[in-house]
C-alpha cells in the first residue's frame, strides 16, 4: 500500500511559534512524556497542565483586564449610590480620573472588587459577566477584550489536550469572573478554572436555593496561594506550568517539585510595537526575582517579540 | 453486507440493576438528554454529575470507613503521645471501647480526626491513606473496605461516563482522604472529588517547596456544604445527582433547580441480609426529611434490596 506523501507528513501543531529553542524544547518535552517506550513516560492522569491567565493566556496592560468589569460594575451601580459621587475610590472611577484611583492604593482595588463582586446570587454574577466579556472592549487596542488572548498559547493549550494533558487555568484573577468564558475562549470547561474567590452561603427560600456572594475573601490564587489552590483544585503537582510575571515562582516550584519530568515556561512581554513590554519594574505582571530564578534554573522564557510570529488570533488575516 | 446477531444486540449497561421503575427511568433519562433531536437534550460541557460517597458509593456502617483510618492513625501516633493514655477521646480508641468514645460526642470525634488528619505535609498524608486503604479491612465483613462498593454504582458511573457525563464525587468525608484511591476503585480523577477539608500553607525551605496541613476546617461539605462545594470545584449545577441521606438533601434540591432536565436519585439502604437496612433513626446516614421530600416531588429511591441483584464487585463470583 502507497501513501500520499500529504498524509504523512505530520503537520505543524505550534505554527505560531517560531522554529527556535522554546519550541524545540516544548515538542521534545511532549514527545518525550508520552513515549511509553521513555524512561521519562508520564501516565495519562498525571499529564496536569496549569496556565495562569492574564500575561501568559491574554494580554494585561494597562491594568487587568477584570478591573474594567469592576469599573463598569461601578457604573452600573452607582445611580444606587449617590454618596458614591464624593467618597473614594469610586469618586476617582466616576469621574473617570486615573490618577486619583491609583492613588487609592491597593485597599482602595480592594474595596472595589468587594463591592462590585459581591451582594449578587452565583447565577446573577455570572450573567453580569457574560453579557460584559460579550462586547466589552479594550480601550487601546480597540478589540473586545476576549479577542486579545494569544494565538501560540491556545495552539499550545490544543498540542497539549492533543497529547492526553488536561489544562487547568490558575490565575490570580477571579474564579467566577473566569468561569462564564473559558470554555468558549480557551476550551477550558468551569471545572478546570482556579482562580481567587469570596466565600458563598447556600440559602432556600420559598421552595427554590440559590448561593450568595458574600464580601469576604477565600482563596488569594497568588503567589503562595497557587500551590494551594491547585492542591485544593487539582490535588497532584503539574508536570506542565506556564506563568509570566513574580505571582507564577511558587507555581512553578510547585511543578519542580514533581518527581516526574516537567516543563517550566514564563511568557516574557518584549514585544513593545504588537504588544506591550515590560518585566521588573511593572505594576502588572512584574517579573524580576522570577526572572531571575529561572534563568539559574535554565527554565524556559518565551521571548514574545523572537518566539512569537504572531500575538492575537485576528493577526492571521 | 450482513451482521452478526450479537453485533447489533446493544448490551444492558446496568446488569447488576434489576428491571425495574429505577433502571428504566435512568436509561429513558440517558437516552432523551444525550438525543440531539431531543427538547430536552443536554450539551456535553453541562453533563454534570455528582455522587455523595459513603453509604452512595461504597457502605458505611457501623461508622463511616474514614473513622477506621482516623482510629489507625490513633494507634500509630500513640508512641509519642503517652498523656493519650489518659485523655479523652484517645484512651477510649486505645482501649477499643466503642461506648466511652461514642459518649465524647462529635467534639470528640473532631478532635481525633483534626489530630489524625492535619500536621503531615499534603505528600505526607497521601502515603498514610494510600498505604492504609491498601490493606485495611473491614471489622464485620471482613473484605478490604475499598471491596466494599455498590457494584451497580460502579456500573451507573460507566454508564454515565459512556454518554458524555463527567462524574464527580461530592461527600462530606475529607477531600485528601478520598483522592488517593478514587481513581483506582471509581475511575474518578482526583480534581473530580470534592470533599470536606482543612486548610493548608504553603511553605519553602531549602529550595524545597511543601504544603502543610493545618488543623482548621475549611469546607464542610455537607448539607448546605455541598451546593457550595459544587460552586466552588465544579462552577455549574449538576443534571444529574444520587445520594443517600438527608446529608444530600441540598445537593438534589440545587441540582433540581438546573434549568435542564435533571435526575434525582436516592439509594435506600434496605437490605439487612447483603448490606444494611436502615434509614429515618440511623446514627450514620440518616434519611429521613430526605425520604419524605424525595417521596413527595417523585424523585427516584432506589431499593438495595428490591432494585439491585449484586451489591458488591465480589458477589460477581
Ligand atoms: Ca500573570
Ligand atoms: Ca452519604
Amino acid at each position: 500500500e502507497t501513501k500520499d506523501v500529504a498524509e504523512v507528513v505530520v503537520s505543524d501543531p505550534l505554527p505560531s511559534w517560531n522554529d527556535g529553542d522554546i519550541k524545540k524544547a516544548i515538542m521534545a518535552y511532549v514527545e518525550d512524556v508520552t513515549n511509553s517506550s521513555s524512561a521519562n513516560f508520564i501516565p495519562v492522569a498525571d499529564r496536569i497542565a496549569t496556565f495562569d491567565n492574564d500575561g501568559t493566556l491574554w494580554s494585561e496592560q494597562p491594568v487587568y483586564f477584570q478591573f474594567y468589569f469592576a469599573v463598569s460594575r461601578v457604573k452600573a451601580m452607582a445611580a444606587d449610590h449617590p454618596e458614591w459621587k464624593n467618597k473614594q475610590p469610586f469618586k476617582a472611577i466616576l469621574e473617570n480620573d486615573m490618577e486619583a484611583l491609583m492613588a487609592q492604593g491597593e485597599k482602595g482595588l480592594l474595596e472595589i472588587v468587594m463591592t462590585t463582586h459581591a451582594g449578587t446570587t452565583t447565577d446573577e454574577f455570572e450573567a453580569l459577566v457574560s453579557d460584559w466579556i460579550a462586547t466589552a472592549e479594550h480601550p487601546i487596542k480597540k478589540k473586545k477584550f476576549k479577542e486579545l488572548v494569544f494565538q501560540p498559547m491556545l495552539e499550545l493549550l490544543d498540542y497539549l489536550r492533543a497529547n492526553d494533558f488536561k489544562t487547568f487555568i490558575v490565575s490570580g484573577g477571579g474564579i467566577e469572573f473566569m468561569r462564564p468564558w473559558t470554555e468558549e475562549v480557551y476550551n477550558i470547561p468551569k471545572d478546570q478554572v482556579v482562580g481567587s474567590s469570596i466565600q458563598t452561603e447556600y440559602e432556600y427560600n420559598d421552595g427554590k436555593p440559590f448561593i450568595k456572594r458574600l464580601p469576604k475573601l477565600d482563596l488569594n490564587d497568588d503567589k503562595e496561594g497557587k500551590p494551594v489552590g491547585i492542591n485544593r483544585y487539582i490535588g497532584r503537582k503539574p508536570v506542565f506550568a506556564a506563568g509570566n510575571s513574580d505571582g507564577d515562582l511558587q507555581m512553578l516550584r510547585w511543578t519542580d517539585a514533581n518527581k516526574l519530568k516537567t516543563f517550566k515556561l514564563y511568557v516574557h512581554h518584549t514585544d513593545s510595537i504588537r504588544e506591550w513590554a515590560y518585566d521588573r519594574t511593572s505594576h502588572v505582571g512584574k517579573f524580576d526575582k522570577a526572572l531571575d530564578e529561572a534563568g539559574e534554573k535554565g527554565w524556559s522564557i518565551a521571548s514574545m517579540k523572537d518566539d512569537w510570529n504572531i500575538i492575537y488570533p485576528f493577526d492571521k488575516e
